[in-house]
């Protein structure tokens, strides 16, 4: 739903005026819960609900004078749609000249100015950064209010889904052994104590899910291990008899979850804290008097290298999901032209392809249905405002993903639905390229995203295009389908964490794109799946296993822009996506994919 | 000269005495003067001295039951060969189980040892680790003395070449304005004091040069520059008048080579200096009571890129090194078969050409000239006892280079003599790839070498085979041949140094190369200069220009292993070649080169 300009500026007016109360000169309202989580419920919106810019990604930041709203790449279109006739400013992260918000904060806040924030919807490491800015200034820090709540009228209520138990079946590991691997962690760090706050991990670590995320199956809560008991911070209506009997079985305690702050508090000053101050809240961070050992949690790593239980399930999860993908590919290419087709009844077509098949819980996003000049928008949502009715020409892509018990999914295709220009089609067998050859890399055990990503970019950058993101990200089983520590990028990160050595079992998203603002948008998306390869003299090389089954358009590809051996990668792949697919396809189904994966 | 086994035990048995007097338990001789140079004057080879193995890269580690030495990738086959028959146990830096020195020293010096080392030769940073160490053992470091120079009974003399102004058309820049440059950063990084010892970096700050180490013209000197002055730490003898008139103009005033500790130790205490701690000696950090600024030198990064003038005179000074390269292997691929040639015969034919050649100074290095297997060690150097002659048939590789007063150049070419494998073909056919490949990335500006290097691996990866080291180091101007910071490798260097974005004007050479011990090495080197191509929305996008000329074997070239672009590559960089030399050749070596550069 669009929010008009003038209500945004409305919103600002009486912020500024809370503010004004308090003697806060300037507030920050990132996009968080109090768990640094990627999306968050509709309870935590107070930064879309501020600016209007309903994208996934922002912070705002109001002074008693200005407004600015800081988003990244795949958001610079649709964000200077949405903030357009109110007072916001559009802050392009990582353009030149752009300040960080922490910049901006440094050179706005006034001598003696007092910075607030809500202090739980701030990780304890940006709070320290402030907190540095602010002493620099001999200003002071408001961080036990949340002022966008006070204004917010008829704010959703938080989120209380049930949670229920993730079966061995389907993670591999039971939570004993989890716990004692993160102890292990623990050991080698000479921590007493572990606070855990990242919903997903916290998810994996006791093999639960719930849904109090849209589209990431999570319960609200945090957690703490200590080397003789772990402790569930969390609401006790969302809690079942059979979860209850779990936890006591692996002796885990049930606090309720507004006590994680008091429990912070309690732990003696002599004690050692492994936390990680990235995604602690930065309330909890300063409720602490033990000391704090500062690394990343040691679930993160663990929980991205699948184990071989999630293996064959995610593979067959990817099956599944070609199949559905596939459906609607076949209805969609068969019934264009025919019938009125929109972005919108497009996507639930596919959802109901989704939904046909078994384990089907869930979609993993909010699917992305985007014709024509919509799709230069990387992350764009169709509204029944921006709707597009599909014509048969040019390109519609559609990213999605289904979360099963058995996996999780992130599929994108770019489908030409008629006639392309040539231009189009030249972009189109690039971003394929780029897709495949990233996929086709042999490498020695060691090489990091950052070493391979230029793999994926070369065929673009050498027409001078890019993309505006990275080129993949880790994907969570049956949890958030944004993933750390793996991933595809070029620039370094300021940390290793994000940038870790790739290792076998890390299954990490390859999904290069062109985005012509104004006039079409390309992106073709398969999961690659880590592995090992010979080890040899020269050390252990590693290969990736495309795990994702879908045929990449052949009526946009131009076979003579390919070298034979991208041609001979593509027919690999489509020869592999037959096989997989065709056994669970009816006959015309069959034979169009037939056609549609032949050699080229 | 080889040095027999027994020798070198008896050496170390020395050490062991004259350690025992002293109640030092372990010693450690690493390869360096004091100046953390990579090569090293004769006065300083104790390590090579002590344990036979004359590679250019090795740590020396005695303790009073063992002795090891540590070398890296290159050198491991000629180290193996050097070391037999001692009791010098060969550490195989970078491979797996293989502990560092320092990790070495850490597990085996006693509770309450005593560790020993020059501390002239140990940099501050190694020196503080070491420390560190010792402490955790309540041991104690005796850093005053060099024990090997103590045994060493017909050591070389300290070097003390004259040392010459290079005049501002080659250097393209004068001593005040890079004196002026680096204040700016003294300021920036609030430094009173910069005390620069990289001899490099003092040789491109006073455009002074010398010849005190083999190929590597610096004088041997210390430099410190404040907001006022600057002073430059050099045996007097060294000087000439001129030398004197020039110092005295810049207002460079002249104090003692050894004078270095002393200046040191008289900074006061509440100013603060800005060095590198991982060049400048532990004594020289020692003697300070001084705060530390540590940085890297500003100098390393402004002398990494190049001016104009320094580009200007770079590119001709290649010319002249192609077209001396190029009628070397006219007379090499008419001759061979013909008359006895030999490794070192081939080699001084091709030193003889550059000698020819104007504004011709030294060699950059030692010539690599291998043929067969020896060209399966990196770093061979042909001597009387090795030298092999060459037959018309396999691969000699030549690596080599000259200093001119307008430039330095440093290029592989590996030649077929006569009959080739197809795996010979095959592998030549792939480095080239490599090469090429890498050479023809076009990158958003930000890229750094690790980002870049797999365009060079992969062809070699692919294939399952490595070289076990970087695909490329920075090059000095009439200077050290290798140069930071600019590199390409793709394990991430453990600082942010050795792997610096790549910016217009940086010359790195792109030299990969397979390896195959007991059978023959394969290596092409071309140097590249890294330009800025379009700017656009997506960023500064950037090329390289191959600045090396010479002909790549088409002989052992199977054109169908590579791709058209590929082949598209190499003859457009093979018509290039022809262009920049064909003026310079007579008739006989001009057809042969139009030949050697044919359209493939």
């Amino acid at each position: 739903m669009a929010v008009q300009a003038a209500e945004v500026n409305g919103r600002i007016e009486m912020m500024r005026g809370e503010m004004k109360k308090r003697g806060i000169t300037m507030y920050i309202v990132p996009t968080s819960d109090f768990h640094e989580s990627e999306y968050v419920g509709d309870y935590f919106k107070a930064r879309s609900y501020l600016t209007g810019f309903t994208g996934s990604a922002g912070t705002a930041v109001i002074t008693l004078t200005q407004a600015g709203l800081w988003t990244d790449g795949r958001y610079f279109i649709q964000a200077k749609q949405q903030l357009k006739g109110s007072e916001v400013v559009l802050y392009r992260m990582g353009e030149e000249g752009v300040p960080t918000v922490e910049e901006f904060v440094r050179q706005n806040l006034a001598q003696g100015g007092c910075l607030g924030f809500d202090g739980r919807v701030v990780n304890g490491r940006s709070g320290e950064t402030y907190e540095e800015i602010v002493s620099g200034k001999q200003g002071t820090i408001a961080a036990k209010e949340d002022l966008a709540g006070i204004i917010w009228k008829e704010r959703p209520p938080f989120p209380k889904h049930p949670a229920f138990l993730l079966g061995e079946e389907y993670a591999g590991e039971d939570t004993e052994s989890k716990l004692k691997r993160v102890r292990e962690k623990m050991k080698e760090h000479k921590a007493d104590v572990h606070i855990l706050t990242s919903l997903y991990d916290i998810a994996w670590l006791l093999n639960i899910r719930g849904g109090d995320i849209a589209h990431v199956p999570v319960v609200m809560s945090f957690a703490a291990v200590t080397m003789e008991e772990s402790f569930w911070f969390v609401h006790h209506e969302v809690l079942d008899d059979e979860i209850l009997r779990y936890c006591a079985k692996h002796r885990i305690i049930i606090k309720d979850y507004e006590d994680i702050y008091a429990y912070a508090g309690s732990i003696p000053g002599g004690k050692k804290v492994l936390l990680d101050k990235r995604i602690v809240n930065y309330r909890i961070c300063r409720s602490l008097k033990a000391e704090v050992i500062a690394k990343r949690n040691p679930t993160e790593l663990m929980k991205a290298v699948k184990n071989e239980t999630e293996i064959r399930n995610i593979r067959n999860a990817h099956v599944k999901d070609g199949v559905a993908f596939t459906k609607f590919l076949y209805w969609l290419k068969t019934h264009i032209g025919k019938e009125e087709i929109t972005e919108m009844s497009a996507s639930d077509y596919l959802e109901t392809c989704r939904r046909n098949q078994a384990l089907f819980a869930d979609l993993s996003f909010d699917t992305i249905s985007a014709y024509g000049a919509n799709a230069a928008m990387m992350h764009y949502a169709s509204t029944p405002e921006t709707n597009a009715t599909l014509k048969p020409e040019g390109f519609l892509l559609v990213d999605s993903g289904g979360h099963y018990l058995d996996g999780s999914t992130d599929i994108t295709r770019t489908i030409s639905l008629g006639s392309l220009t040539r231009e189009q089609k030249e972009l189109f067998t690039a971003v394929c390229r780029s897709n495949l050859n990233l996929a086709a890399a042999r490498f020695l055990h060691g090489c990091r995203g950052t070493n391979l990503d230029i793999l994926a970019r070369e065929p673009l950058w050498s027409l001078g295009l890019d993309y505006r993101c990275g080129t993949g990200h880790g994907i969570g089983y049956f949890l958030n389908v944004h993933e750390g520590p793996n991933a595809f990028r070029w620039r370094r990160p300021a940390e290793e964490d994000g940038d870790c050595v790739l290792e076998e079992g890390m299954i990490t998203t390859d999904e290069p794109g062109v985005y012509l603002e104004g006039s079409y948008g390309i992106r073709t998306e398969n999961e690659i799946l880590c592995r090992k390869a010979e080890k040899n003299e020269y050390g252990q090389f590693m290969e990736f296993e495309i795990i994702t089954y879908a045929p990449i358009d052949l009526d946009a590809i131009l076979p003579q822009e390919m070298t034979a051996r991208e041609r001979g990668r593509l027919n690999e792949y489509h020869k592999m996506v037959y096989e997989k697919l065709s056994p669970y396809l009816n006959a015309e189904e069959r034979d169009w994919l037939r056609q549609n994966t032949r050699e080229i």
